[in-house]
């Protein structure tokens, strides 16, 4: 019987905190991320964002993101697919995201 | 000629930047202050707002949550008020503010 090569752990709805969700989002990198998911509005795999940045370091970033529940990580062939969790934060804190997305600067 | 005892500086609107505000929100000490700044809707002394934290600490969280362009600080006679700069943030930021604050965790 097939396993997933790896079981990636996420928050659910009542596990995710708003602290932790501003401290994710409070970082220039993990914002640029979250925004470029909300521009593509899809899954994508973790490289397909352009950063100059290390892959250890892009690693880092993902998972505070998954951590705090802004995004999913699912396993996907030999990629993973991102996901930014959109109507899950848009439950809890409604305005917050489009807040953030708008910002001028 | 009587002079202000200190002139605090607070950024203009076009200088507060969301990635400074998101992380003076995501603290929890904070973002009590802050909660309690916008149910109270009006400027308060500092000291008004009960905290189990030292008076220096409390000064730290007021001065990052200033710099960020989150609250004015004013002083008024012996005291400084402190106000939440609401107008400002949802200007900027329209439902932020009221997704941070309505967080139900």
């Amino acid at each position: 019987m097939d396993r997933m090569p790896e079981d990636i752990p996420h928050p659910s709805l009542d596990e995710i905190r708003i602290e932790r969700v501003l401290h994710a989002l409070a970082d220039p990198i993990r914002l640029h991320l979250v925004r470029e998911l909300a521009r593509l509005d899809t899954g994508v795999a973790c490289g397909s964002i352009d950063l100059p940045i290390t892959k250890s370091t892009r690693t880092h970033h993902l998972r505070t993101l998954r951590e705090a529940g802004v995004v999913t990580i699912h396993p996907a062939g030999t990629s993973r697919i991102t996901t930014l969790r959109r109507a899950d934060l848009d439950t809890l804190y409604p305005g917050l995201l489009d807040g953030i997305l708008n910002a001028p600067h």
